[in-house]
């Protein structure tokens, strides 16, 4: 609404009741008072700035248009005096006391030597929030952590005497040159870790010439993100399909025209899963944050995840792949498949690809990692003579820590591998550089990897390289015996003299 | 006995001694004398209360009925004049202390989101009798814990690209409605854990949809449950067969006369397991709890579980089937099946179906889960010819933790599956409210997993949605070679400065 | 030597050196010199009483009879006078202490409830050199662990609706009856845990209805401990075979005298293994503790296993066995046979059984255990139609602490189970009666688990009872990935207030 | 450089800076200048002594002609008078402290009974720069423990009742004779953990008729090793292959010349793993310690074993064995063979044997263990009638830390094992006299294994005597569900009297 007049502090601050709403964000006021009940987050977040200036809360986990985007113009009541407003006092938290002390110990970047490392740290200087939102996994975590496991029961048979002078990991991902034979996987709400959040990916990919796939659930909007890349920078796009297919049909083709290489439609998440460590999370503050998505309503107030996942469509289904193809010319891929009745199913619905996936364990708990799948996937399609087929291309993702991990995927039939929260948690820990650390970490770890398998190329690596005769089994210990454990005294070794110590 | 004189108390106090022992409950008098060595709990806690007002004791473990029906007429003293009755006042003991602080810092029932919870919670605010009889299991107490494992060696193969806008995970048991396909199974002695004890779960079953399996040694009388029940309330009935036949004969007619819709006769339970943590627990304390059941006399004295199970006759035999269909209309389920041998006995005799259970672990330890013998199980009866049919039907109990259990059971071949101490648990921490809650994250997570795993009704739950090849193996690890690992020194992450932290 | 004169305490006072080293010893005089070199325990013990009493140190560790049978008579001094005598005052070392008060805070015999309790107890309430030599097994005590974890990869299948009112468990070993499947297998020095030594099994036995197997090595000597037995109490043997086979010949045949039932002969030893937590024990103290045995000459010093062992005959094999035909009637059992080979083998030797055993885990580390070598010898020797046979007997030892692993081994095939250590820790915590105890608990287990596994008699326990498909897996983990572990943060529940706490 | 001058103290004192550079090293006056950016330690340890007198730092981690080798003879200054010098006061670190205390503490090497106890020892007694170098391994070091767990997955079937008076472990390898069927594998830079360097095995070995097996980086010189040698005590020559190859050819002709009898090349090296124990250990220190080898130059800083490996030639290649064959007579053996395919090939190429290994854990991590390689590689060689071969030798290295390892090798084809890391933690504990304990320990194990085993000499140890079954088996655990675990209350047995202690 475009309104001549500019507004001043006092009077939005009459407007500071659950009835009679308006707050004020990088100095515009907005009448948010009919959206209370719809934002995400909760209305009790909004309403502590009731007739404020609300920016402070607002800028780390919002994308700038989102309040533009989700009020109707009518409600957008213009600039206010900047100098008439108060300025808001944000009180130091507890947290933000100890945030501030590990952010300062955090370790030099040079000490990172792998991937876990990020981890490490991530976890001590990001708000246990975005913690929470970030590492969880749905119901018991079983999933989540059988993914790592799964590349523990995969063994490599390394070839010697071949010359290893010189060894080569790039590749193509969708025919779009790859540094890496690993592209970065869509990840959420990264502002809750870092205030440029996913731009730091961006701009590390362009940096080192990887792959990034730009997530529906980015806190940096669509357009942040590709008018942070490089002319020519490839990137990819998951979608959340919307229940308002309009909404959808414009995003895709708006991405397609911003020049975006792959569209991977998630498939495994017609209801965001039962994530109890974010739900526990939302219960301990008094405050919800969330990304408002596109234009759609919410209603729950179950964590972080569920509170931003109520547009998507349930009802999505094999029928809707036709239109899909009928609305963009991007290649499509299919991001979720767990079983190999539904990998034929994709290939017979005339996609580009699948990703072998089950969201990084957010999902189904107890469903079988993507390496897993990746045995039956490739095993099935080629006995329906599907495979090798140069325009059908398998990824995983789920898991992958170390090179060694991605070449044991590649042996297994794998074009590239999709990583997550990696590439996450190297941003909230050291920004853009820390993205361009891990992929340095993975540049490392590809030279010494192949050179000790034997492999010069990517061509090189080949299933006879893996004994995965283990990756299909499941072990779960019999409960033992605590009595007797409980009596038997383990053996120590040699003694030294403590007297003396 | 009726008399016509109403007692006094200083008449009362006079009978105090072993050999002449008068109580008073519920405002009557009673001439325990000859009842003390039979009483189940030991002589002594009787005789702490001879010639007092012994219902604050007697109360919380005791149907009302139950010392009625356990002493003959002539022992009945009649009403005492309460004015005359000195109060008996109970030492607060260092237990009733702490379970008062702890109920006291109780989680909110809203912050509960896993079954698990209602565990953590309920061992914190019952006595420790009560928790020691709940949670025991027999010997080492592997096969409570193998039933849990069970599960998680099952994965799920999880379908995509299904229209799951609506899941429905209704069904019918027994011919019986059921918003959920499961169904309360019987545990004992719940006023141990609450004051309301088994009708917490009649009142949440009824405002539920879901069925009650009412157990023998309920600490609320049969007909306390059935009257509380709503009109209509489907309800099933867990039986112990007594020794003296006519005994049970009458508590299955009365209960066929009550609506009951199904009799699941136990047959795992010749004796009753020993139960460690049980007995030890009857050690420590000076008193023994135990439930009086159907006029039957005990001697043991080894922990409550035994205490309260010498009516049950170890005779009980195949011979005894028949006999049990000429008393009662009501369908027949053998609770208690572990081999597909008898599952096959128990088919060929013409009962309704079978319960696979080894009693929540105790009864026979290392005896397997019964989601392991249900694959063994539906695959001999298939053999036969047996199955499918719609009259004979298999359940599962044990081990159930989640919605996700459940459906491996229903992918495996079950109709329902029974859920005990979650129930339990969740009354002794939230009475009915608590086991309303745990219906309600049920059906949450039904609702997710079933999306999740493209399954809209009970019906699309099929075997290939799971991967259950683990489920027959048992790992025990080989023991460590100690001296190693001690001295191995484990990798670790990047180091925070500890100078600043 | 007959030696007239009485001597006094200045007398043998003054032969106090290593030259010249005089000891007494129950009231008599003893010269020692020569035997210092020769002392299993080592000289320093000796020397530490030269010209004393040793009787308070000779004591708990010697068959009375020991000095006199391993010096020559000209060595036997004759009486001193005991009033002449000095006392000698045995300083009250810390561990004394210790083991005074563990003593006086031994919990009640009646709150024992499984045999895992009688090691609870005797671990602290022994000297440290006995509980290291009672308790310890060779190099990485391996094999003893995975004795006791064969029995958990044995799972049950029990059978229903049997008419259990009675069950039976009596049996006959090498047609002698036993009120239990279980025999008393030998351990050796039983005094340095209880004064009475192996007399407590004796009388246990003999009060019980169980069968004791001597110890070549007991501490008692035979004659003391068939002397305890009642009239008729049938006891074995096990015999470690002497270099000088003269002094094996007159043991067995002196032993067949005095009415032993079976002569087990100890194959699995040509050497006593290295058992670390002894060779430690030794380290710490500045005495040995050791058992002269049999007339014969030690020399080694490491650890009392090894000290004690130096007689037995590393030459012994198969062309030994038809001498030790020639010299007994007692039927012969063969005890350490681990491969079907040697079953076999013995089998057609002609021998009467067999033990399938690795010494408790004492000898060859990383062996296999009886329960796991029971299926294959079952096999090996049926194929052969060798069994069954009546007159051909299979035992295993190592690992037993339930019925229930009876039971198990039962099922594969053996006839009886040798229980060891469990006895003798029973013996050491409780003596006798502790003993007795653990005999009970049998008892009380095999009436629970035969009733659940719904078998009435010895008789009906058969193989498809057990589920033994695990068995022969041995499962090792793969090293784990520490740092994913590291960083991964487990579920927790939900949260008491702690506040009110 | 000849110069008749001797310099002073205060002359080389002026060559302090980055620019002008010189040290003083054992009474001789180096101008290092130019070396400094070539240091392998890098330039700022040798910058901490510019103008002074190096020895002390130079001494413990150098063969003595490093400085010479390394530097053209331009820069040999000549000699100092040492009365002229300063002396050098190192001040003492807290390291060095708290190693002193370690020390003085250190068991009695009597006290040491198994091979784990040099471990134990000797990582409290070196510098942690040498421990992090010595027990590191690459990326997660989950094949370094691998290597050891293979060993728990073969189990012993021991033969009883055969004469093993007398049992006899020696051998030959490549033909010459060892009294174990071990040979001590090449591990580098021992001066870091004791001031004699690789000498300690050097003399051990000669005294003990072991085999040696020299190592390309050992810090001391080869010369050195061979001049400690006694007259005919045979050495192995591992060998790193340079970049230039004429270096080489110099260094093995060399070795040929001085009588080395088995050339063993590495194969498993084109680059050296990344280590993260090792490289941690760089981060924190400020200066790096390094080997200087063999006149190549090394640009990398990332630990010690990156920074010693760069002259290593990555394209080494099966084209390259003849041109070995054609400069030496030595037999040749390929030492890091991981699959049957290399095994086949190197058969083929006409070497005299196979190291079935991988580099202890420190090159390709998650590669297969020696042992389990061996099954395959016998296997595949006997399916080609390659096998069995006198003069073909197959060995196997990683993870032995006993006899009984060594036999379990042996019964699966091997005909000796290498042993590396344990020797060297004995030297670093206690020097020669360590690994002369440490074979001593080995020869007490070979005795009593061998015995009881059932196998008086290496012939009779036979592939029936072990059951390797599970050695190809990987398991790894479904991640356990922590709710179940966290809530579960494990049994606790009888309970001491705790008022009383």
């Amino acid at each position: 609404m475009s309104n001549a007049r500019v507004l001043t502090g006092p009077e939005v601050a009459k407007h500071n009741s659950r009835d009679d709403c308006w707050i004020i964000v990088h100095g515009k006021a907005y009448d948010v008072t009919d959206f209370l009940p719809e934002h995400p987050g909760g209305q009790a977040i909004i309403l502590k700035y009731a007739g404020k200036d609300a920016t402070v809360a607002y800028e780390p986990i919002h994308p700038p248009d989102a309040i533009t985007t989700n009020l109707p113009p009518s409600k957008h009541l213009g600039p206010v005096d900047a100098s008439t407003v108060a300025k808001v006092v944000q009180e130091v938290t507890e947290e933000q006391k100890r945030l501030e002390k590990y952010r300062a110990a955090k370790p030099s970047i040079d000490t990172v030597i792998s991937l876990h490392d990020f981890e490490t740290v991530a976890r001590l200087v990001i708000p246990e929030k975005a913690w929470a939102y970030y590492s969880s996994a749905s119901d018991d975590e079983i999933t989540i952590r059988e993914n790592r496991m799964a590349y523990q029961r995969v063994w490599f048979r390394p070839r010697i005497l071949r010359d290893v002078s010189t060894v080569d990991w790039s590749t193509t991902i969708l025919g779009q040159k790859s540094t890496l034979p690993v592209y970065i996987s869509a990840t959420a709400l990264g502002k809750l870790g870092h205030p440029d959040g996913e731009l730091c990916l961006t701009r590390a990919a362009a940096n080192t010439g990887v792959i990034q796939m730009v997530a529906t659930l980015a806190s940096c909007s669509f357009d942040e993100i590709v008018d942070a890349a490089k002319p020519g920078q490839p990137l990819f796009l998951q979608l959340y399909v919307n229940r308002d297919r309009e909404i959808t049909r414009k995003y895709v083709q708006h991405a397609e025209k911003r020049g975006v290489k792959g569209l991977f439609i998630t498939v495994d998440a017609p209801q965001l899963g039962r994530r109890e460590k974010d739900m526990r999370m939302k219960q301990v503050g008094d405050e919800g944050v969330a990304e408002v998505q596109r234009g759609q309503k919410v209603k729950k107030d179950e964590g972080v995840a569920r509170a931003i996942s109520s547009f998507i469509d349930p009802s999505l289904s094999w029928k809707d792949i036709p239109w899909f193809k009928s609305i963009t010319k991007m290649p499509i891929i299919l991001k979720g498949i767990g079983t190999a009745e539904d990998a034929i199913l994709a290939y017979e619905a005339g996609v580009q690809g699948i990703v072998l996936s089950n969201h990084g364990g957010r999902q189904l708990d107890t469903a079988r990692s993507g390496l897993e799948v990746l045995v039956e996937v490739t095993a099935a399609l080629r006995a329906r003579g599907y495979l090798p087929n140069p325009n059908f291309e398998i990824y995983v993702d789920g898991g992958v820590r170390r090179a060694s991990d991605v070449l044991k995927a590649l042996a297994l039939g794998a074009k590239a591998v999709g990583v997550g929260r990696p590439f996450l948690y190297a941003f909230c820990a050291y920004g853009q550089e820390g993205v361009e650390k891990a992929i340095q970490i993975f540049r490392d770890e590809f030279e010494m990897n192949m050179r000790l398998l034997g492999a010069r190329s990517i061509d090189e690596i080949v299933p006879e390289m893996v004994d995965a005769s283990a990756l299909t089994s499941h072990s779960v210990l019999t409960p033992p015996d605590n009595l007797f454990h409980s009596t038997y005294q383990p053996l120590i070794g040699a003694k030294f003299n403590e007297s003396k110590l």
